[in-house]
């Protein structure tokens, strides 16, 4: 089994109440490669330009991610600098430099066509579409979105969504899709839109999960210590992407399980900045904390 | 065993973007009391002006509440009027006529003093302490309170919380309360003020009760009608007494248990206007809804 990953590879300036850090490693697909890398071979789509320090590419490699459909290009790798308020409860963007990802035109290299599972982070949806032609036989594909490509592209958003079988959003991005409040309501109209299954992330309230009339609601662990919140929802998507590849079943009782991985490795994502919180955790600290969230709301 | 609820018994009206419901029943210790009836006997301590409907005593007395401690006073039931946006993320009160309510000054009949448990409705911090001194063993003492007093009546307020086992109140309030935004820190100060127990009610997003060191997560059941919220968060602590009254312990596990319950209970207040909701459902379709969240969370 492997799991390809498409999204940005990204230098991030984090700054929060109590420290600013800078041009530290971010970008959705490193996020979801990282964390997917505890469960299953990971292939990596994306583009970076001639400033990305060597060591995270050593960093990447030495968790066995394929970097084959890594593009470095002539300019600058995708730059975000943001503010977190002193709760975190709200973010600031300060800066937001495309660089080398304007021009991002994701091909897979031949052997990432023949991956089973296919994870398609936040970019225009006209270019999620593309990549999921390029599958062969992909069992299962899964994408991100947000509320610019929602409101600005509508028609290339539901033709992308069209082409993939889960999507994981969050709470605001459904009711948006649907046009609906209601969560209930807005995610039965999203299924009816071509995915057979949504995911819907809550942040410090935990995530849902729609698969037919099935519904599963999972809450987030409850932390004393939030550091950086950056990368959490992709790191979710890494979690339960990477488990479901890894034991090669997407019926709703594994979907279940991927949900809790997911949010078991975003709570170590937010307990550093970068992926450093994600890096130090082992497969058995994910495993840990699964048990955590059993014992969390077991009754 | 025995449940004494103490609070306010009130006629609302209630506009929602479809409907407007006039001087129906409501006020949080009828939400408690009728949704508590479904567990154990419940003893109700209140007042209503002499505008009260002789169908809600009724109505009460028929599900076996025992009035002997709601006072009938010369002058108007405590009224309450209040507006919903249309997607019920907020309220607007348009206008509130205290009435009788005003000079409520609990005490309790003899025979109510020896019940087991009590359960302080919102009102004046020094009142839940003149009813807590009044109970000559209860075993669980359970208090709900709001940011008006939070901010009002810090000095009462921590009186109160001396005297009480469990406080069960919303997410903000006991940020508000703590000081601090970080819910596991902030209900770990609250642990420190009095209750051994804290309940945190996070309307849609489910319920945290907070044991110690041990933290329990239940979600909401998601809906796809929602008539009207009022009472929602009162009767979720009438069902987890109720509950708790009617098995005779106060273990975590019991708890856990009893918070499902509340959340169930919950689910029928907000399916329709007033108690109907609740008045409609059995003790069948309470335990029902019980399993539907144990199916919801199981991983």
């Amino acid at each position: 089994m492997s799991l390809v990953v498409v999204g940005s590879v990204a230098l991030d300036t984090v700054e929060t109440r109590t420290e600013t850090r800078e041009r530290i490693l971010g970008g959705a697909a490193c996020f979801v490669s990282v964390t997917a890398s505890h469960f299953t071979d990971v292939k990596l789509v994306g583009v970076i330009g001639q400033d990305f320090p060597r060591e995270h590419l050593q960093m990447l490699e030495g968790r066995g991610v394929d970097l084959e459909g890594l593009e470095c290009s002539e300019g600058q790798t995708f730059f975000w600098h943001g503010r977190y308020a002193d709760d975190f409860s709200t973010r600031t963007s300060l800066s937001t430099e495309l660089g080398v990802f304007a021009d991002f035109h994701p091909d897979l290299p031949p052997a990432y066509r023949e991956a089973q599972t296919l994870f398609l982070a936040n970019i225009h949806p006209a270019l999620q579409s593309h990549v999921c032609r390029q599958m062969s036989h992909a069992r299962l594909i899964a994408a991100d979105t947000m509320d610019f490509w929602i409101e600005g592209e509508p028609k290339a958003l539901r033709e992308m969504l069209g082409l993939v079988h889960l999507l994981t959003i969050n709470d605001e991005e459904v009711r948006l899709l649907a046009g609906e409040h209601n969560m209930v309501k807005a995610a039965r109209a999203v299924l009816t839109m071509g995915p057979r299954a949504l995911v819907v992330k809550r942040g410090e309230h935990g995530a849902l999960l729609f698969t037919g009339d099935e519904i599963f609601a999972l809450p987030a662990l409850p932390l004393s210590r939030v550091v950086d919140p950056t990368g959490a929802g992709d790191t979710f998507a890494g979690g339960m992407m990477g488990y479901l590849d890894g034991v090669d079943t997407v019926d709703p009782a594994s979907m279940r399980i991927g949900v809790a991985y997911g949010t078991a490795a975003a709570s170590f994502t937010v307990s550093d900045f970068s992926l450093d919180g994600l890096c130090r955790a082992t497969r058995t600290d994910l495993d840990e904390r699964v048990e955590n969230l059993r014992r969390l709301t077991r009754f």
